[in-house]
């Protein structure tokens, strides 16, 4: 069952929050959802984290019309995997975001005008950090699980890490403990495409550059896909409307990123995506710490992983690694390795896949 | 040894050359080096057929103080793999192309203009039937074999296809039958940067449009590479002369893309780059057949074959497509997969992973 209609909640800090960068963001904003029932001790939360161009509309619908459901709706609601009858769920959009948190797009109240490019460089740590103190606010010490896969999976390594003993065990799906260089690439690349459209305009734009991040978008798609996808989609397929020696004639597979790239435009603003692209590139979980291993040792709870067989952006190696640290460190850690054809995208697209092993490992970390 | 200083040579032929499109191209001018000596009966020719954005100056200097070599000068020379003390190797640029052979940016003499977007779409095919004009200008009527890998190894498998009988061997590398739905993705969002740069000016530019050409150029960059080369070569190391939290820093692969696209700038023309990659998606070596199995089976040569591993632009699987029905049809085939953490470029940069395998197989199908 869904969870049906749901409230944007949003909580704004008149603090200096200090980023990784040592620069200051305040106020500090974070709009979240949450979905269940917090319990007296505040002990049955979990934190939901989204990925690149996700929202905290995690599920659910905005309004009784609203006809989309929220990014995530699958698994959450009365009887589902995070099952809202027993958990309280938390989604917080993260801070660099454009979809009510704190970003390029505010407005800084030093100069009333839009951050654009004076906003400061985010990390994943930061987002995280910025999220500890809206569990505060909710008087949650401790989240049963933090989840979330790609950019998600990320927080959710940066809260097993930096906040050991605020969490109770740690979900990440299709991520990566630091983007390889064909990941920077291809978001380097995405960058250029944005930086290349006049209308941009080193980021004062008032609307959105949407020619360069549409391309943008379409780059992302292609690291979103795989091989196997797109010939199970589209094959070589050609538009039955153009002629196949038109010099503008185009492909199936060309067609649906120009659509989902322009689509991408009326939804997601360009200075939040490139802030956030950086914020992926940057990451890396080692930041700070001698070695991957240093870093995941800070890791106190059970860590479940998962990677997927044909995700190329994030390929189930890395993940691999990760897992093989924490095994080496005497961690309680799991590693599932799910074949798919969807790549990177099967994350969102075959929670079945994914579910029942969410659903024991939770079952466990409640026992402990 | 390398051949030496090489004199370009050309050959234009005022015919009505009916393109596969239906269109008609006329003049049509070839350029093409050519090394060794050609015997008195013709018959030790050997074809090279380059790449999307190679030329006809495969080996030696094109002048006695060019300190640039042919893009596949290693395998071309006296006692060299392609030996010309005993071969003589014709390398011809492809139609489309911008250097020297008919293109979009050659002048329409309906015209007196520049094609530009008037120039038709051309195919691997065209590319390929025009060679065997040149062919018949040399009097040469049959190729000791023909080699190319890439976009060349298209033509290599057109040449098997379409003239049978004027091949005695063909050899591919680092090729497919037909570029599959990701490949496509590829070069369609190359593509988008051209059109999105305002300097390109649906084709009618004066000067190249720098900011779209050189990002296509980045993107094509990604797709020669691999997640390992670029591991490697860049790993996530980030620019000395940036800070790492200044929005405009970048990671070394970053620079990399930029410095690499901007160079390609001044060496190629937009509008070819964009024939060149329609002419690149629309290959399928069975247009015009009723399955990949019936166009095979018109190659009356021995063929060899290599794919490189860490290629996922092209991945090996399709070349064991064609290999297995190369050998179902009772075909004389080899199939050769290199290991190679090179990516699609392994076949420029790693000709001796190759070499001896091709020595042996002209010597076998020399004595035949």
């Amino acid at each position: 069952m869904s969870v049906g209609v749901v409230t944007e909640q949003s909580l704004t800090l008149d603090i200096d929050f200090r980023l990784e960068s040592g620069r200051i963001l305040k106020p500090l904003t974070q709009v979240y959802e949450t979905y269940g029932t917090l319990n007296a001790d505040g002990s049955n939360a979990i934190l939901v984290a989204h990925a690149w161009t996700g929202s905290a509309h995690l599920a659910g619908k905005s309004s009784q019309e609203d006809s989309k459901l929220g990014w995530w709706d699958a698994i959450v609601g009365p009887g589902r995997l995070l099952d809202t009858d027993r958990y309280f769920i938390i989604c917080p959009n993260v801070i660099g975001s454009c979809y009510g948190s704190t970003g390029p797009a505010s407005i800084n109240p030093k100069t009333t005008k839009r951050y654009n490019l004076t906003f400061p460089v985010i990390t994943i740590r930061d987002m995280v950090r910025a999220q500890a103190l809206l569990l505060d606010h909710l008087g949650i010490n401790k989240l049963v699980t933090v989840l979330g896969g790609s950019m998600g999976g990320m927080q959710a390594l940066e809260w097993g890490t930096q906040f050991p003993d605020r969490v109770a065990s740690v979900i990440a799906l299709a991520t990566t403990p630091a983007p390889s260089p064909m990941a920077i690439s291809l978001n380097a690349v995405a960058r250029w495409a944005i930086f290349n459209d006049p209308d941009w305009k080193k980021g004062e734009y008032r609307k959105n550059p949407k020619d360069g991040l549409a391309l943008a978008r379409g780059i992302g798609h292609i690291a979103f896909l795989s091989d196997e996808s797109m010939q199970s989609k589209f094959g070589r397929r050609y538009s039955a409307k153009d002629g196949i020696f038109d010099f503008f004639g185009k492909f199936e597979v060309e067609r649906y990123l120009n659509y989902n790239g322009y689509n991408f435009v009326d939804r997601f603003d360009a200075n939040s995506f490139l802030y956030l692209a950086k914020a992926l590139d940057l990451y890396d979980v080692a930041l700070g710490y001698e070695s991957l291993s240093e870093a995941l040792d800070q890791v106190k709870s059970p860590v479940q992983l998962f990677a997927f067989t044909s995700d190329w952006l994030y390929p189930p190696h890395y993940t691999e690694e990760m897992f093989k640290t924490l095994k080496s460190l005497g961690k309680d850690v799991e590693y599932h390795l799910i074949p798919s054809p969807y790549g990177h995208d099967a994350f969102l697209l075959e929670h079945e896949t994914f579910t029942p092993q969410v659903k024991s490992f939770l079952e466990r970390v409640s026992r402990r």
